[in-house]
């Protein structure tokens, strides 16, 4: 198992615990030095909070630990591709580096819809991996909303 | 004044106050049904957190509020043109309409870098007004940035 599958089976479980609760099964974790610094999962119906996504959570999360809102030098994984508002976090917050699971072929920020984390026009360009244990992060997904048609 | 230029006035007086603490001076608040139901201004050097933008911090004021993620029948006004995370966040949230002052052409993601808030590709549109008092918005920028350089 590569660096990147271990710390995605982390954000995996993050997804898990939120398909349990009844939220659309995204997780996220944030690395810091080899050391996991936030983890957190969508919590958009539970709060109530339109910004509730795992990414953002994460975010705010490491920005506490590191007392700094500059993510320099941390990784963020993810399970599913992020939305616009998760790929802004991810470049104002400038994370050296993003790696997800899946795509979100209807609102993904990263290729999908738009192209937001490592756009050239912007004043920070956030290093991708994707396809991390993708299968695994689709399948989480495709359960949950076949389970809520039901 | 109409009522725009009103709320407007609204929106200026968070981001002088961002202006006196050091932020960058954008402000915003959000109205429903005639009332003001949540004010916010920039504070990501004092909380510090990359996420703590104008538009973010009022939208999770504004879920709040009202206990619930969607924003149907809530209007947005804020300074300056948001920038993708809150573009995000305001199509996240489900806002029936925007209203800004002036443009930000490096970074913003309504229509100056990324055409985000009404994207016909994403599941829903928001209806936007910018311009709104955009001298008085934009002066503010302009003020800080130039006390910043000295």
């Amino acid at each position: 198992m590569t660096k990147d599958e271990f710390y995605m089976g982390k954000a995996l479980h993050e997804a898990k615990i939120a398909y349990n609760v009844g939220e659309i099964p995204i997780g996220a974790i944030i690395v810091f030095e080899k050391k996991v610094i936030a983890s957190a999962y969508n919590l958009r119906e539970t709060l109530p909070c339109a910004t509730a996504h795992a990414e953002v959570l994460a975010i705010e999360k490491a920005c506490r630990a590191l007392s700094r809102w500059r993510l320099s030098g941390c990784t963020l994984y993810v399970t599913v591709e992020p939305c616009s508002m998760c790929a802004g976090a991810i470049v104002n917050s400038r994370l050296d580096r993003l790696v997800y699971g899946c795509d979100d072929p209807k609102g993904g920020a990263v290729h999908s819809l738009f192209c937001i984390v490592n756009n050239p026009s912007l004043n920070h360009q956030v290093s991708v991996t994707s396809g991390i244990r993708e299968e695994e992060c689709s399948q989480l997904m495709k359960d949950f909303f076949r389970q809520r048609r039901q």
